[in-house]
């Protein structure tokens, strides 16, 4: 994959220097992940064709793969800088390197430029080649209002929890992270499996309708996980300290502290809610304990659980319109069992 | 077009705030240039068709227009945080409003975006929507590499002189500058009258790759005259003051200097090109003079206005498949006529 992007520089004379560099960007920030996004695509080609995956299927599905992880790769190099964030997978952000700075926002574009010279490459002659297309547009448009909401929502250094609400955080975790993360796999999946986009007839199923409906909440779920965990997890467990709190950070538990806490609580969540300052931290953490989110969140794990269980049950497992793959439960349900109750 | 977008926010129940915002975005950033590269997409369809457009001929060639001021209005936004510049088209650049900063970055990911939602909005079902999309990223792709070869070559706090060279400078300007500025707006005008981007016999002329073998000479030209420009015209009248010595821009003037300057002029050069400092950039202009750059200019705006005629006069004048437009040497001759021996 790498490969391909360096002969597409030289075949424009980049100097040297340049493609270097590129390769270097590359090998920083794209690998690192879990890679779990880019693993789904393959997995749920898989299953959805029901067999095993010829050399070429597996090398398709996995370029989409790596499509997913890219994106993800840019997104959080955007939000590192934006975030003033330190490290990144254990490594120092991308942006503090030397002389990168605001330089980030162009290599940010080349990142995404090379996903579209990616798929053009492998993908230009594919009857489905222009719907990989507009999902990849949608799919980052959504993500990018998302990022915007939770910019203008939670700036790091002004804090105001009036602009705060568990409606506010449900737009900011749909459209920044669950639509990416968990609807575009599957989605990706689905037209390399020949689901087409729009209905032959009027009894068809909407395939990528039902597939969002389903993978939307599965993302909301990781992602109020994801908030959880921060405030409650030891740093043995999640592997870094949390610091949603003194961040400033839009989470679902300052929002359910909110939405629960008496006027005196209230005033403490808002004297001391993303301060930079470990006494500040604790007061906010003690709110939260007396407010009960633990107890919430154990009621929010199961129902949420046993509401997308029963989303899965009712999707009908229908054949594509050339009869070789189906849309099948079992690829929701692996995203559901990968999550359900983990604990880092 | 704004209303467009406007209503695809809220398509997505994005809060209010966020439109307001965007709309204020968009007021600030887009218009208020001279919209030339815009207006060019309308004419060249006009002398294509040789006739007067309809109107929803006008709207459509209107639409990509736009398209392409967009475009050119988050390369600037982009550059401007890059350059750590401060005003453009005489108001302070955005990022520098209260509270930007990094987050422009997202808000150039979302003006991207933008656009291509427009483009399905508008062509989704043309048969030439592919092309358009396939236009667009190869496009940017080439400015932002280009971009990358800039700030890699001319980092504004690191004067470094051995890395310019007229080779590297034509580099940057074709894929910077050329190509989004001169080539696209003629290649889109290209595809909304409907010329093919592929073959269909062998003996057919490619008329994209004559359009760009005569728009890029034509913007390396525009470039080397804003270069030019910048160093020898009197601030009333160019609308500013030149820069670019103090900057540390890989400029032409700067790149035949160097191919000129003997040991002691190099030296000089070296000692202060670059520096935020009048006394060395008159110094700087001295040398300039002494090399004689102001008559290698008007020999070269000379041959260089010899040359591009030439290839004009060479362009095979041949219809599109259906027979309803003309390759015209008019298309390319606006181009040049607009440029040729401008002072602004
Ligand atoms: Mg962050
Ligand atoms: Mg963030
Ligand atoms: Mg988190
Ligand atoms: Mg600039
Ligand atoms: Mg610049
Ligand atoms: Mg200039």
């Amino acid at each position: 994959v790498l490969d391909d992007l360096l002969d597409n520089f030289r075949k424009h004379n980049m100097p040297e220097k340049v493609i270097e560099y590129c390769l270097h960007s590359m090998n920083y920030n794209v690998p690192g992940g879990k890679l779990n996004r880019g693993l789904s695509v393959v997995d749920s080609v898989a299953i959805l064709k029901g067999r095993e995956l010829t050399d070429e299927e597996y090398f398709k599905a996995a370029v989409l793969g790596w499509t997913v992880e890219w994106m993800q790769a840019y997104f959080l190099v955007a939000d590192d800088i934006m975030d003033s964030s330190i490290t990144r997978r254990g490594q120092p952000c991308w942006y503090l390197l030397e002389g990168i700075g605001s330089r980030v926002i162009n290599e940010v574009l080349i990142m995404e430029g090379a996903i579209f010279q990616l798929i053009r490459k492998h993908f230009r002659t594919e009857p489905f080649y222009v719907d990989i297309i507009d999902l990849l547009h949608e799919v980052t448009y959504q993500t990018e209002m998302g990022q915007l909401v939770d910019l203008i929502t939670a700036p790091e250094n002004n804090v105001d929890l009036s602009k705060f609400s568990l409606a506010r955080h449900s737009t900011i975790v749909v459209y920044k992270t669950a639509i990416y993360s968990f609807y575009l796999p599957v989605a990706l999946a689905l037209l390399l499996c020949g689901f087409p986009v729009e209905k032959r007839n009027e009894s068809d199923p909407d395939y990528f309708k039902i597939a969002l409906d389903i993978l939307v909440p599965i993302g909301e779920y990781f992602q109020i996980q994801d908030d959880y965990l921060d405030y409650s997890g030891t740093p043995e467990q999640i592997g870094k300290i949390g610091t949603d709190i003194v961040d400033n950070k839009c989470s679902w538990c300052i929002n359910t502290a909110l939405a629960r806490a008496n006027p005196t609580q209230r005033a403490i969540l808002d004297a001391n809610y993303g301060r930079k300052d470990l006494e500040a931290e604790a007061r906010v953490r003690e709110v939260f304990c007396e407010v009960g989110v633990d107890a919430v969140y154990v009621e929010y794990e199961a129902q949420s659980y046993a509401r997308i269980n029963a989303l899965i049950d009712a999707v009908p497992e229908v054949q594509n319109p050339n009869g070789d793959a189906v849309l099948r439960r079992t690829v929701f349900r692996a995203f559901l069992d990968k999550i359900y109750k983990r604990t880092k």
